[in-house]
């Protein structure tokens, strides 16, 4: 099979399915326990925030784990907001954020605060001169994704960070890396919280972390046992901790090899389509994340094009896979894309092994089918 | 070693990391996407579903995944009384919870809700008496455990569940079910929400079950991208819930094995150390789970006696593990034991392949070290 959808989830490391049967099988008491087994467990916790933190650039102690992504983005968002609340109303995100974080803002509306969602341009970059005029005394809380998930635009958050910052150093900034950790280096610097997620770089699914700067406060979610000092109850889902800290391993080592090949095959794949198929168009920026291409072709509905190229063992998706259980409109339609463009787009998502020839396939699939399909749609009409 | 803290945390069956291995390798697409492949990672979740609806005797929709028992109780609780706070201020839970059910009733009673905390008697079984004496048209929820983790004490969970509906049929029930599940069988019957842990059942850690009967309703606690029919968002833990399967399927069909054998370990320890030391105390009652054996050892500390079998690696704990973390005193000083034995207690918790002749080395080094460490402290006195 021709898996091209590492955006919405990678195939573990074998080096993470073999940690983790190591710790199952050796090192499986609870971390709190006070003996030595318990230790061992816990040992393995301390030495993965280490690790993260190294990479991150923060102390071991700024970094909490939690059951993924759309954790880390929930507790960040609504413990930052709970604990900031006295001091202002007013809420600010974008229009293009993954749903972990657009229905967090959508039920904090609810609850009353002002929330601002910040426009972008046709590549997809939010506006600095909106999020600038919106940043006042009563402004608590901004999270802006990195890189976005469907199109790969990366958002130059060292900017908005020092905007922000500049304009009200009260305001927690809270980032959602989970699409770019593990592949675009950026500095931690006036970021207060960082969600990242395992299954998006070769770890398992259901494990994440939060980082959370000293300094900044947040409301737990979880009320419990008091681990991991008291912010996020819960036995600590200590196999996938270790697995993912042996994933980001592998992808840290490997960093700039990984990158190369993703972008080597984004341009390839980009250059052969548009080379042999017509009225297309490149969605994003073309600086955008190189494991991410995403590619509108006229005239065809995503689904349809998705299921032929899964009739030929391709698997690609039309854009987040979470889109599909509140039946909500792709990011395109936020950005301003033109409409026969907004349904007809397709992500193809690269994984450090992708083969280059495989993407010959794809494009010979594509060439072979969309001329069959759009004769069909536009006989149709 | 020789471990014997198996109600902390439990070793996970080979045949689970087997499967996990498994699907990281073969299954690893994101359950939500449209393809294939996400269906095949769907389709895991959902043979999941109808195992564990099969063993509970509900639906599978009613079976929804969790990060492990702390988030079960919190989402049962917090969902719970959110849900149906607008019929009544009052809320009832006992004394002897898992801290992730008390800690949830003390943040309750810090928004503004009155908490009825029931007490027990000497062997840890709730007044029913208090309860019915509470339960009245402002009573909109009831959490009670199963199983206690600390003294292995069974409540009457079936009586209890009858009583509450009898009073006030609106009335939501919750049992904490972790240290139940797969060892003590009971109907669901009149019980709206139970919470089940993996790690306590040989599956992995961060992975959990909450049943919740299809007429109840909760709020949520994570907001994102609407799995799980919108209830619990974010992606799934594929692989740790393929592996909570599994282990599922080899405890239900060794239950009786299984439970004869943990009886015997009990009963085995239990009478050995009777016989052979003095100034003990058994706590909890005569009739309680299996798995649990707490007994308490006069005038010793219960982690100086910890560590003297930790030397000899053996692996107890006083009480909970999550007590480490928030200096939480334990069960025994809420059901009324005298203080001479509160602070000098020890759990046993067994395993399916605890080793009974472990068992008898543990005796070996109980009645050597006791009576030194006896001695010092009376000396020392
Ligand atoms: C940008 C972004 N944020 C958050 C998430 C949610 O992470 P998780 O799947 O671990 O819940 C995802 C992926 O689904 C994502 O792409
Ligand atoms: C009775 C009881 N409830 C809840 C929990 C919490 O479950 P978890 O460790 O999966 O968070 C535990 C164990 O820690 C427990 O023994």
């Amino acid at each position: 099979m021709i898996y091209l959808d590492n955006a919405a989830s990678t195939k573990p490391f074998r080096e993470v399915q073999e940690i983790m049967c190591y710790a199952m099988e050796n090192i499986y008491a609870n971390p709190s326990a006070l003996h030595k087994q318990g230790f061992l467990a816990a040992n393995l916790l301390k030495e993965s925030s280490i690790f993260f933190a190294n990479q991150l650039g923060c102390a071991k102690d700024e970094i909490i784990y939690t059951s993924g992504g759309t954790e880390s983005n929930n507790l960040a968002i609504l413990g930052a907001v709970n604990a900031y609340k006295r001091n202002g109303n007013k809420i600010i995100t974008s229009v293009i954020e993954h749903s972990s974080v657009k229905e967090v803002f959508n039920y904090l509306e609810q609850q009353g605060f002002e929330v601002i969602r910040l426009k972008t341009d046709l590549d997809g970059y939010v506006s600095l001169k909106e999020l600038e005029d919106n940043l006042d005394e009563q402004t608590i809380f901004v999270s802006i994704m990195h890189v976005n998930n469907e199109i790969g635009t990366i958002q130059p958050i060292e900017k908005i960070a020092e905007l922000i910052k500049k304009k009200n150093k009260n305001t927690i900034f809270h980032v959602d890396a989970v699409q770019s950790f593990g592949k675009i280096l950026f500095p931690i610097k006036n970021i207060d919280l960082i969600s990242i997620s395992g299954h998006k770089m070769y770890g398992p699914k259901g494990v994440g972390i939060l980082y959370k700067n000293k300094n900044t406060r947040i409301v737990s979610l979880l009320h419990g046992g008091g681990q991991q000092k008291n912010i996020r109850s819960g036995t600590e889902n200590v196999y996938s901790i270790v697995g993912m800290h042996k994933a980001g391993e592998i992808v840290f080592a490997n960093l700039n090899k990984h990158l190369e090949h993703y972008q080597k095959c984004k341009n390839y794949l980009w250059k052969n389509i548009e080379q042999n198929i017509s009225d297309i168009k490149f969605n994003g920026a073309s600086n955008g994340a190189p494991h991410i291409l995403n590619i509108s072709f006229k005239s065809i509905r995503s689904e349809v094009l998705m299921n032929v190229l899964e009739q030929n063992d391709i698997y690609v998706s039309p854009g987040s896979a979470c889109l599909v259980h509140k039946k909500n409109k792709n990011i395109l339609s936020f950005i301003g894309t033109s409409e026969e463009y907004v349904n007809s787009a397709l992500r193809f998502s690269f994984s450090h092994d992708t083969d280059i020839k495989d993407l010959d396939k794809v494009v010979d699939v594509l060439k072979k089918e969309i001329p069959k399909l759009r004769k069909v749609t536009n006989g149709g009409k």
